[in-house]
């Protein structure tokens, strides 16, 4: 470095079109850096809370199914969160857990291709865990196989006998960024569909789910969109298969006329047919007004300071820390990278209880995983200084 | 009636031994009869949300999942809800919608079916409606035929090829109580499991889940337990049944040590193993504190004024609205009634539309019943005596 890491964060923080944001957010005086875990809290959402608490609910009380827009939620909030994953209106619903997302869209997956002689489900192995639980009970309760593979032999793994593939787009352990264009290519040249889990990468990076022909995706919003603990994720199936997605959990909600109450099931047009039952409206309110944040905000500029913010704190890492205490699990290329970096350090354990000590607050991937989230609305240069100086004091440097 | 029936109203309310925990909601002027669909507003609740969000959220962040007791949530509520069903500790957790448990519950029990020969899920068909549906999809899933039965039919229904019973416990239309013990031991005598769904009975009137020896059980959170909109539900799964419970939606949450993120699932012990993705947390610590006011309600009090608000009303309504204006549905036998009163009306949905604009919230069910759900928390003799006299005076007595 030419300047002192220091001098440079502050050029960089002074240079930066989005520095601006981070007053639209509740942070106090330490370094947070797991927003990859659970975004900040947009400072406006708490007045915005009280108002569907006390007078939506309070006052409105059941009238607010219509009056305050609550019915309508799912798709309301599906169609915010769109555009930040690259997807028109109409083909993304938000609700339950993205766990439960994940039995939809894989159920429905195997369901909507075409050849049912394709036996198999092929998952990313390095894929966050609840994505191969649900995959595999997903294939048990549809007569498929499950087939884990690591997401470089991804290709090679795909087949005549392949029925569906799930693939993370952003591993949630080392912070690589798979390349979601090619495998999705791959993915259909070999007649299969492409399901997405979007959870570490949507709010961070371009997805182009459209541009992509991605088939259905799933993803979270207390990430990078800031929805709160446990806000609802969200349902992506492309408008081309929405007729016939046939949803494994065909609750009243997405049923075309739900107050008809009629015994039997006739599955919503749209978005509408991935709902299942009442929506969880405080933590779908909570997450809607926390999407305003988002406006008028690039997610290329976005990207961009991402890139820049990581790139910045391994330099600073590499120039604070003595060499050999850490080692990047995060790929350099940034093709390759998603919005977080993590360190592979002996001590992980009680290097991140020290660090949280001092005001800097990642999180630790058992055993040894450093784990530092980089959310570019409110995370600056100078953070990320703050941070390596902080674990360069706490490894003894 | 010897008195005036307003004069009546007076003097029962004087005696109402849960008079004073209407002060602990917020009502306005009018007359709610609508908290079997959504539950009024503890007074309470705001501020306790409003430390969720900017405390526990806002400053303590990722801490919270641990210091606040966000990730153990699902249990301990879980625990405070089960005496009001009935259950010992350890075997109901909150999360996800109902419908959502429903498939967890259908598939769980015929997995737990110990003879695979048995081919069918019996299903109430009065149902509320998603119930069927989601059990039509656990049918197809797991290779079983689903059989509808109206409920009174249902003993007869039973036999050597039942797998599972799914039974509402109050019907949703009509107000109808459903006979929980006889039922769940003839579903028990037929060699099949017994799935209740308990949203229109669970705080409403006893339910003995662990005394009647019911398989397992669902609800919702947001009628009679008043957690607000789309609160989370619950799912009871019988002790006995816990180590061989097989959820067919086993997240990460149900993994035995989640952090370990390993790839292959092995399922939490006890109640645990219903739960599924991260909880939404915002809903559920409504829910949590939302349930405070149930401290030291006996529910068998809460049954005796259910009872005697039911009464009150369809004698206010004989009083006064002209004979065959509207019928009831409700049963008149205090066994057979749930905390509802539903009547036939042949202009309902106008007239509905009309009390409402008078101050007197109920419910439409199509096309020709008006629901007037009585809350004992909250509802006192006087609202009966008004609505009644509302509905008069829509009907032009």
């Amino acid at each position: 470095m030419s300047e002192s890491p220091a001098g440079k964060a502050a050029a960089l923080d002074a240079a930066d079109e989005l520095a601006g944001l981070r007053k639209l957010f509740a942070l106090g005086e330490g370094v947070y850096l797991d927003g990859n875990s659970l975004g900040a809290l947009p400072a406006h959402v708490p007045e915005r809370v009280a108002d569907v608490v006390t007078r939506q609910w309070g006052e409105l009380r059941i009238r607010s199914w219509d009056e305050s827009g609550w019915w309508t939620a799912p798709e309301r909030i599906g169609d915010r969160i769109a555009p930040l994953v690259g997807a028109g209106p109409g083909q993304v619903v938000v609700g339950d857990s993205t766990s439960v997302n994940v039995f939809k869209a894989v159920v429905g997956a195997v369901r909507l291709c075409s050849d049912p002689t394709r036996t198999d489900i092929v998952v990313d192995a390095t894929t966050f865990p609840t994505d191969g639980y649900i995959a595999e009970s997903a294939a048990r309760m549809t007569g498929k196989r499950l087939v884990p593979v690591a997401p470089s032999d991804l290709p090679a793994a795909l087949g005549p006998n392949t029925a569906v593939a799930l693939v993370n787009h952003v591993d949630y352990r080392t912070g690589r960024l798979h390349d979601l264009p090619s495998l999705t290519s791959a993915i259909h040249e070999a007649g299969a569909l492409a399901v997405w889990d979007l959870c570490h990468s949507a709010g961070a990076l371009p997805v182009g789910l459209d541009a992509h022909e991605v088939d259905l995706a799933v993803g979270c919003t207390y990430k990078y969109l800031n929805g709160g603990p446990g806000s609802p994720a969200y349902l992506y199936v492309a408008e081309r298969h929405q007729a016939a997605f046939d949803s494994p959990l065909p609750g009243w909600n997405s049923h075309t006329d739900p107050f008809a109450m009629t015994p039997s099931f006739e599955a919503a047009p749209g978005a509408t047919r991935g709902r299942v039952g009442t929506p969880d409206i405080l933590s779908m309110l909570a997450l809607e007004a926390a999407l305003e944040v988002w406006d008028g905000v690039s997610i290329d500029a976005v990207r961009a300071k991402s890139l820049a913010l990581t790139d910045f704190f391994l330099e600073c890492v590499a120039a604070y820390v003595p060499p050999g205490r850490v080692t990047s699990l995060t790929p350099s290329d940034h093709a390759s990278r998603g919005s977080q970096v993590a360190l592979r350090c002996e001590e992980a354990p009680a290097v991140m209880e020290k660090l949280i000590a001092r005001g800097v607050v990642g999180d630790l991937r058992r055993p040894d995983v450093l784990r530092f989230g980089f959310t570019p609305l409110y995370v600056g240069f100078g953070d990320a200084e703050r941070a390596a100086s902080a674990l360069a004091e706490v490894l003894g440097a």
